[in-house]
């Protein structure tokens, strides 16, 4: 241990914490003019490109909780629920800034984990952080990053656009993140659990699987799943106006978890619809071409991708097809105001 | 007062929350191809500009207090200490992204108002929000922006770059914001404190005078005032490796301190050097051209500018001269970490 290891973010002072950063973050990048440590930064940008910009904030006791994930989990998923927004619009992630709020007694330690959990994650996805803001708060750790890339002029996709007939492909499998939170809050053991956990922990962002979407014109629309199946399908829907023939027997979940739904008190398909966390692609996509599409990402990224569902009309409503009934699709997922959950649903990590 | 006027965050649900934004801050902007309420923002970028991205997080209790801010005043000052960061490196801002953590039962109203405040300063600039994220928090309100701009290609100025013989020029007047914060929580009357505390609520960054100082290339280096003129150019310095002569007879202050600054034992210098929150520009200019710079961007703009000092070598050390004497130059502003802050040195709004 090392003497710095036991220190304060108060004993080190802004200038302290800013040298632990700044020795955990300074990748050389050529787009970078002015980086960390002037006012704001100054970043080439390409003419043919677009630029994407997206923030998600994660909350202490609310997105999540210091039990389940050490600083650096915590410092690579606030960077892993940005870049998978950057990939459901076919977007290549590039820069990030990062807002840090932290009572003034956490140990200086923290701050340094988390940044290498970022830069961690930054390093797989060639994303650098180029800026960032510290502060004090008399309250929970509040960690705000935003991502900055750029995407072909002509290749976004976007939560519109979709058709009727249009089919739906999942990226991965789904409901890890969530059984894993799941089991744990209750005191669930058993094998494959720390593996479902290890996911829930550290997210590992679409971003290749949807440049696969963009660059194949293929799809039509796209969505990352952040608040559970039910939930963001359902946004999909709301967002082209049109219903959704959901096939229930399709939809792929982590085989840890047909084990582990029971023993909860579920089935697998529940905590894939519930679930949430997932940040898998879901993608609309023309129905000639969307299982040419499941493959090829299957093929190009190694990311299994699978044909679940249906577009159609308004009118047909929005059902999931399961065990031969079809039943109207609830959003089970997460609402980050509501009062009271849909019934059933998950909390948040909280 | 409207029925809405006693909702709660989590009455009205993620929806109602968004929409509610979405009246406030849909305005068209031709360079947004994806804006709100999709997984990232799309946007124009030109060809020959630079991206600028800065971000800066605003805590209640830290940075804003309730008593004293209205929830426009804080949407409006989130925003504008972000344009005053693009400012200090002659950026153009162009477009906002805004993350928000409140407690579940705070009025809806609060959000709303928050926005229009916000709103209302981006419309004075032209700055478009274009994403943005919503998260519940058990504790202070946290109010993070972004904020992205453009730049001409040869024209951004960053901290570095000054030299030894360059005039250092102040825009606008010093000591207003911090004076009224001290004189509301002392409860000290008086004419004119009801100006100064609209200083201090709603800060007008200086853009206009930061797009001036850089388009004349007489400017070598550039920070914005945030955390008071005696922190802010001891960065200057420090950035550059270089000693200061400060004139403190030179430093413009607002004309209503002088009364008000010995009605709290201090001089009027005092309070402009602890400060903070000014948001004016410092620069540093060719001494052959600082007395013109200050000139056009009074004649320009409309705000006063002065040559305050000279950038010396970093052997003469940062000094201030005021009332005949040579004192040494040291930071009394705000450290957003450090334990106890330097003798006499004001509080953060907190």
């Amino acid at each position: 241990m090392q003497p710095e290891d036991n220190l304060q973010v108060q004993d080190a002072g802004e200038a302290g914490v800013l040298e632990v950063i700044g020795r955990i973050v300074a990748r050389p990048d050529p787009d970078v003019l002015v980086g960390i440590g002037d006012d704001a930064a100054v970043l080439l940008s390409r003419a043919d490109r677009r630029l994407v910009a997206t923030t998600d904030i994660q909350v202490e006791g609310v997105h999540f909780r210091s039990d389940l994930a050490g600083p650096g989990d915590v410092g690579w998923k606030a960077l892993a629920v940005n870049l998978s927004d950057v990939a459901a619009v076919g977007g290549i992630p590039r820069h990030a800034l990062v807002s840090l709020a932290v009572p003034p007694t956490l140990p200086l330690r923290w701050i340094e984990d988390f940044y290498r959990g970022l830069e961690e994650l930054g390093t797989l996805f060639g994303v650098t952080v180029v800026g960032g803001n510290l502060a004090t708060i008399p309250g929970p750790i509040v960690a705000d990053v935003m991502v900055l890339g750029e995407v072909e002029a002509d290749l976004f996709l976007r939560r519109t656009g979709a058709r009727v007939g249009d089919r739906l492909v999942v990226t991965g499998v789904l409901g890890a993140s969530a059984a894993a939170l799941m089991a744990w809050e209750r005191g669930v053991q058993g094998a494959g659990i720390e593996r479902l956990l290890a996911v829930h922990r550290r997210p590992l962002p679409r971003v290749h699987e949807g440049r696969v979407a963009a660059r194949s014109r293929w799809a039509t629309a796209m969505i990352d799943l952040s608040d559970g199946l039910s939930t963001d399908l359902l946004r999909l829907c709301d967002a082209n106006h049109l219903g959704v023939r959901l096939d229930g027997a399709a939809v792929p979940v982590d085989p840890a978890l047909r084990d582990l739904a029971a023993r909860l008190h579920l089935t697998s398909l529940d905590l894939a619809l519930r679930g949430g966390e997932d940040y898998e692609l879901l993608i609309a996509a023309d129905p000639q071409h969307a299982e040419e599409l499941a493959q090829r990402i299957q093929e190009e990224v190694g990311t299994p991708a699978t044909v679940i569902g249906e577009l159609v009309s308004p009118e047909e409503g929005c059902i999931v097809q399961r065990e031969g009934r079809r039943l109207p699709l609830e959003s089970l997922g997460w609402d980050h105001f509501r009062r009271s959950a849909a019934p059933g649903s998950r909390k948040r990590p909280s």
